[in-house]
């Protein structure tokens, strides 16, 4: 099997991070999304939403969404979890996850695609919309540092997908000139704590 | 415990539906979120985020994010599974649980906040960026329903959970006219058998 992303992208950084705190051993095929490989015929016909990451499995089977690729590892690879461990601590992560993703990868997201044009050839940006996504984004922020003052994790000592999630999005962040300021204590040490894992390099 | 909802919006009734599904019986709360009762101080003291739905356990503990909640009750009731039964299942309704929501749930939702100005004493509606959400949402109506051609629902013969938040969606994006089209006959034969189900009423 392999995964087909783009390496400075943020949500292939999700799952190569995922993966290499599993220990499972991949191999990425590098995909040209600036210039527009994704959507050649023949990627297409794998992966017809155009979005990266997707793994193709052995037998021709693809499967996009980077949380639901983790899933598919998740359930083959039960050893250390980082789904959570029981249902209430799953339904944390879930929940932290989301907020990770719906708090901050969309709106940096967002920022990003609507104020810098990066892929204006298949989009429309509209630029009061990246402004006002990057000021939500860089708001939560000090959501985040609140929650972090009680935390060593974002679901209590437990490292997850959810700490993932928005380390790379806070990384990916920096484009757009979003990041922690100096008050932002708590989320600052968290930042330190999650960056000095291995998997952080992935 | 109990859930803190409002009758009439989408993601409550995507946690109502699962939840008559599996035939878990539950206490709601009615939250006048248009009057702002989230935003006062004793809800918000247990659900910061002033999010609806919100779960609380009997013992104080509050959970946010509909996923996050359906999860739990998903892992303490495994029987009549709605998130899929073998590691590739899960992942396959994670992947299209996660379309319905990116790509109908998320932009009707925008179209509908940004155009009709709702919640305009808590955000900033930005017109346009409602305009080309609403659009968007309505486009993928088209590619939905050619998946559907396929397949009896969104995962193959398998109802799921991705199903309940498409329908959902689907029936939320009426109040900004946005709906399948006389054209998108699969889409229209799987709401008739989506909505022939008991749960639909929930």
């Amino acid at each position: 099997m392999k995964i087909y992303q783009t390496q400075t992208a943020p949500n292939p950084r999700r799952v190569r991070m995922y993966l290499a705190e599993k220990g499972i051993k991949m191999e990425y095929v590098e995909v040209d999304i600036l210039g527009g490989e994704n959507l050649n015929a023949s990627l297409r016909a794998k992966n017809p939403t155009t979005k990266i990451p997707f793994l193709e499995l052995d037998d021709g089977t693809c499967l996009g969404e980077t949380m639901a690729i983790c899933r598919y590892f998740e359930e083959l690879h039960p050893e250390n979890p980082l789904m959570g461990r029981t249902p209430l601590e799953k339904a944390q992560v879930e929940m932290w996850q989301r907020r990770a993703e719906f708090n901050s990868m969309l709106p940096i997201g967002m920022c990003f695609q609507h104020t810098t044009g990066y892929f204006k050839d298949r989009m429309k940006p509209i630029e009061a919309w990246g402004i006002e996504s990057g000021k939500n984004a860089q708001a939560y922020l000090t959501e985040l540092n609140a929650h972090l003052a009680h935390s060593e994790f974002l679901v209590g000592d437990y490292f997850s997908i959810a700490d993932i999630t928005l380390i790379c999005a806070i990384d990916f962040a920096r484009v757009v000139k979003i990041r922690p300021q100096e008050e932002h204590k708590h989320l600052l040490a968290w930042h330190a704590r999650v960056s000095s894992r291995a998997s952080y390099k992935a």
